[in-house]
């Protein structure tokens, strides 16, 4: 599911193409991307958006290139270490990707950060070091800081998250706000009125468009109130959340989370609660890791191939420094896999 | 816990040392580090395992260093890239080891490779071409193959094993056998006769040294038959494993897991046949990862915080690298943690 670059599939694009699409000269082009004055700052943000919807990259990634490790591509990651491994979804994603860097033997260079600031910082020191070849950036926030840093580096990146998020820079992502619609729409055709959502970090780009894709399908819906609450993932904050929902007055009859874990943390307050899933209160989760068949019942979950979008994330980094990218590219928009933990609500 | 060093704490181990416990001269001890004939392969032997035991490393190790990136620690894993997305152990791990390379501005360079020959390959590769200052080797099998050419090579290694696998590589290490004995004991105190366990693959190490102490324990109590199966690890094994043992006309009436995934699995394949938990069959998991504490009921686990256990393994090799290194380094041995899970077991 490749986005067809201007110019039709299998032609380079170049910097006339950018320039064209960008309404401005290739001077223009050359100036923005060295980081040079004479262009806008509105200019150059057109520039960086034209440069990064054709996939190009500027030729001095290509001449830097050739004296590098490209057998490494870096990845820094900014969670704390301990929620990172109880989290199936980035040791399934990490192992997707390393499924494609082993065909070619390249290796993975994987660091934890603190904050986006260190985060950048890391990536300059290992671009400038000729430590890696290029590197995969995730966790993309609203109006991220480390773009305008790493977008005059000149490294071959590769990012995670929606188009709308990642300023330009070649993106895989995958369409979490169809499926968060998908979700109260299945949930709503079974008769729940009052569904929540447990999600993640309000900060973080993927949770606020599955919020706000959430808020609009039950407007839509006539069923308003959906009530939403924010986490940092974790499997035990799942629990206090779902705790707190089954506690309210108005409790609601059908929960969506954003994480497996989370999921099966919530299963486990309504049996301690001595509801019943589904007939008391559905369950829905999201990812679909294998923890999901291993519960009684099993939980339906918006299912996505972590483990693909790994691997997708690899090859397009390889596309995007072998030159033959071409534009953001989509992985199949998570599907709902209905098992034991929905059902009808219990009657009124 | 560390063990002390012959000649005390403190005091740097040197090529004396080494070739007074081998009982050998300094030039032999030099010859067999060197790969150089003159050496008898047992005298080799004994000589390697001598520096095991004190953690001393070849001195061309040391001027190696300085050229190299020391800033790079290679992690090779030897496992499907599916089935480690599936694990808990293996991320919360690594993000042990990610907690204290961050402290030293470090980052972890990781590989998955299909077989021991492929990982032994790799390691020659990323050591002679400077790529890693050190390496963290899992996973041991009994007659390891990688032991002898990685031995030779003279990079700094951490094995993590019990001592007897690691081919006098420093180790560090957990008391796996006094963990199966344990958890054997206690299921016995509660009145179980029939206790089942379903482990890992046969050929890894720890397995072997799990599989071997819950045999002798049985033995100990009077409890014959306690029935074993292999499984590779992943949850869908240990439902499967689980169903089989249920089914038996001579059901156990205890079962004890060697991880998560597999107890969490097995839990839910007793929900599935009508079974009660722990009225009908006690479920005992290992290592403790969160998802213990978020089913229901909660599963009582041998408890083993895997994080500390990578922090432990990075702060080892920094040692070795450094040249403080004392001697294996034996991190808590898992510890019973009752919770929901596990209770007497029926009546007859």
């Amino acid at each position: 599911m490749t986005a067809p670059a201007s110019g039709g599939p299998g032609r380079r694009v170049t910097i006339n193409d950018v320039a064209a699409l960008a309404g401005v000269s290739k001077g223009a082009v050359s100036l923005a991307f060295n980081d040079r004055p004479g262009v806008s700052p509105a200019t150059r943000e057109r520039i960086f958006a034209a440069a990064g919807q054709l996939g190009w990259s500027p030729n001095q990634t290509a001449r830097n290139l050739s004296g590098r490790r490209t057998g490494i591509i870096g990845l820094a990651i900014c969670r704390p270490a301990r929620l990172l491994g109880l989290e199936p979804f980035y040791m399934e994603f990490i192992s997707g990707i390393e499924d494609v860097l082993a065909e070619r033997s390249c290796s993975l260079l994987l660091r934890l950060v603190r904050d986006l600031d260190e985060e950048t910082a890391l990536y300059r020191e290992w671009w400038r070091g000729r430590t890696v070849g290029g590197a995969i950036l995730v966790d993309f926030h609203r109006g991220d800081p480390r773009i305008p840093p790493l977008r005059t580096l000149g490294m071959p990146v590769v990012a995670v998250g929606h188009p709308s998020l990642t300023g330009g820079f070649p993106s895989v992502w995958t369409d979490d706000a169809s499926a968060a619609a998908e979700a109260v729409r299945y949930l709503a055709a079974l008769g729940h009125r009052r569904i929540a959502r447990v999600g993640g970090p309000s900060g973080l780009g993927h949770s606020g468009i599955r919020a706000a894709a959430f808020a609009a399908t039950m407007a839509e819906l006539g069923l308003d109130g959906g009530r939403q609450m924010a986490t940092g993932f974790a499997g035990e904050e799942g629990a206090r959340a779902t705790r707190s929902l089954l506690m309210s007055p108005e409790r609601p009859t059908a929960i969506v989370y954003d994480n497996d874990i989370m999921a099966v943390a919530g299963a486990a307050v309504a049996s301690e609660m001595g509801l019943s899933v589904p007939d008391d209160v559905s369950l829905l989760a999201w990812d679909d890791s294998q923890l999901c068949r291993l519960t009684h019942p099993p939980l339906s979950a918006m299912s996505h191939d972590v483990h693909h979008f790994g691997e997708e994330v690899a090859r397009t980094l390889f596309g995007i420094v072998e030159g033959t990218h071409e534009g953001p590219r989509q992985v199949p928009t998570p599907s709902l896999t209905p098992r034991g933990s929905t059902g009808p609500p219990p009657r009124a």
